[in-house]
């Protein structure tokens, strides 16, 4: 296993964009990702996407953006692991360019949920889900996070609006990401006053759908572009749980999130003291807070805390959803992963502007799918 | 990259299975490949699929097929390029244990297309097409791949019962498929009868869709079961087309097949005259011309003339759809290049009963994604 760099990086605003099909969003996230690394092509592109086959009638994303970008011929795939495609698709195109297989992956993270019905979309995404043992059962995507929310709650004697500061930051951070689906501050009444989702889940605590695409090309160090600084795929790893909720030992631990930090760490030979950064996966306020649980920036049941302490902010101890997160930058599914990736390399080239984490060198990504059935965490180091 | 051996294999039959769910079929074939395998467990999880969202709402399949199987927590994920959804997962497997980054793959292809409508199915086998540019002018696949056998047999002179050989050996050779879904030669006059599905398409020169899983366990030589013989993985290679037809220089060329099998034949240091079997994907008697042509095995235009002169058969120069085929054995859609990989390797174990090709040591095998829109060939060596 080679080295591999991240040699350009490109995204499109998360928003409603009723002016592009799918193919236009994710071609010009990977055209900006190619330019940004210097690059006329790419020899095989890696798709993530969740729900293009329901949302836009159109699967084979592979064919469909290697073709519109003008690379027909390539080698060209699409990876789904539901709401973590994206950051699945990054790992299929680490392996593939630290095998050796391929020189140069270009890695698109696309999704465009506006067009469908907002009835289509909750179908879609309760596909995440176990159809047979969850869906079937009434349950939706949503009612899952809420129910995992409860249940922390009475376990570890939190309230609502101890999960408030997660929500604050990740809006107080977009409001400087150009790219952000909800670029505004939010005010603790508005968080206190919000109307639920399914309660505890208000719409303060969940991330907005969106379309958007974000892109990223990998390579070997020696085909960084002059003056471009490197920033290395130290710690690359996958790690999985039952689908259903309900069917695993302690529902508010991610076992999962735990596993691929573990080997993620291992990989990258640091722990999460080294971690500069985090772009956490919060879909929702509790997934935020047991993301932190599980890769080690917090005790079992203490997410919270490190909250609630100011240490999730920019000038905290680990600051998370620094360009907004899924909360405010938005939620475009098989995208988000790619976000996150792409947002940890604005870090770590210091190009963060207004929310640039001060001298960070080691950031961490990580994806989830399903409520924490499928977990995909990255380590970028400044290299 | 280092060598990589399949251990083992499985498969159900393909077929209406009502009696058991997605992940029954998946779990079946899987777990009897890790007993071929001798192996308790896998490192990680690649599952090829294409249609398990709209089929049977349900996607996320790489978690929900490795917490059935008892693999609760390895890295699992679905890959999917439409038909070619089956070898697309082998090839990521393969490079995942190539690269050295897992021990043990275990590839599986599902799809379970009964339970839902025709209609359903219909448009779900559409998302492999382009939704813009020729779905929603109202082309379905089965009338992309008419147009392309009328234009070919104008190009070419050729009649539509110049077909009939494709149909008659996948038929003849199923007979002895115990797993084939269409277990029973056809006769020429059931073939000349056939009623058409789209001119001149009819349901002789059509594949059947089915239930159905395969799936293959890949490690290194070293992990091989006692008197397990070895089957290596010598050459593999996937390319693209442009997914709508139109777009094509030559409609009636695979150009992404021609691209696939040359950089499979460059690394497995063969050519077309050392293949001892091909199964091609002949999910229309078209392809299965087109595909011949495209490997190398027949002249531009002349994929027929190999058929009418006998030489596609057990006995002939390049035996084609031994088990049955896609017109045959069926082709549930995702599933079927795994099915086709697994069949490769029962001819080089010579474990292809009445229908095993004398002394074959090498054998390819191609997975056809859209209307040639995306193609993977693999060529498995006995080692």
């Amino acid at each position: 296993m080679r080295e591999v760099a991240v040699l350009g990086i490109g995204q499109t605003p998360v928003s409603e964009h009723w002016e592009k099909s799918l193919r236009e969003l994710a071609g010009d996230a990977a055209l900006a990702a190619l330019e940004d690394a210097g690059q006329e092509r790419a020899d095989a592109l890696y798709v993530g996407n969740m729900m293009s086959g329901s949302a836009n009638h159109q699967q084979h994303l592979g064919s469909y953006i290697a073709d519109w970008i003008g690379l027909r011929g390539i080698e060209a795939l699409r990876l789904e692991s539901a709401c973590s495609s994206g950051a699945a698709a990054f790992r299929a195109g680490y392996i593939a360019v630290a095998s050796g297989e391929v020189e140069i992956a270009l890695v698109v993270g696309v999704e465009k949920m506006s067009d469908s019905p907002g009835s289509e979309i909750t179908s879609a995404l309760a596909t995440a889900a176990d159809a047979d043992w969850e869906v079937d059962q009434g349950v939706s995507f949503v009612a899952l996070n809420a129910m995992l929310m409860r249940r922390y709650m009475y376990e570890y004697g939190w309230k609502r609006e101890d999960f408030m500061p997660f929500s604050l930051n990740a809006h107080a951070n977009a409001v400087h990401n150009p790219n952000a689906r909800l670029g505004k501050a939010i005010s603790e009444k508005a968080y206190l006053q919000a109307p639920m989702v399914a309660e505890p889940v208000s719409i303060m605590d969940a991330s907005p759908m969106g379309d958007g695409a974000a892109a990223i090309v990998l390579g070997s160090r020696r085909c960084l572009a002059a003056n471009r600084k490197a920033v290395i795929v130290a710690g690359s790893a996958a790690a999985t749980d039952s689908l259903a909720v309900h069917d695993r030992r302690d529902g508010t631990w991610l076992q999962a999130a735990e596993l691929s930090a573990q080997r993620a760490y291992e990989l990258a030979a640091v722990g999460p003291q080294d971690v500069d950064l985090f772009e956490l996966h919060d879909a929702f306020t509790i997934m935020a807070a047991l993301s932190l649980e599980a890769a080690g920036f917090a005790e079992r049941g203490q997410g919270p805390r490190l909250a609630l302490e100011g240490e999730i902010t920019l000038k905290g101890r680990i600051p998370v959803a620094t360009r907004g997160g899924l909360k405010a930058r938005g939620h475009p599914v098989g995208a988000t992963g790619m976000y996150q990736l792409v947002e940890v390399v604005e870090q770590l080239r210091g190009e963060a502007g207004a929310t640039q984490v001060d001298g960070a060198r080691v950031g961490m990504a990580q994806n989830i799918g399903g409520s924490g059935s499928n977990i995909v965490t990255h380590i970028l180091q400044v290299g």
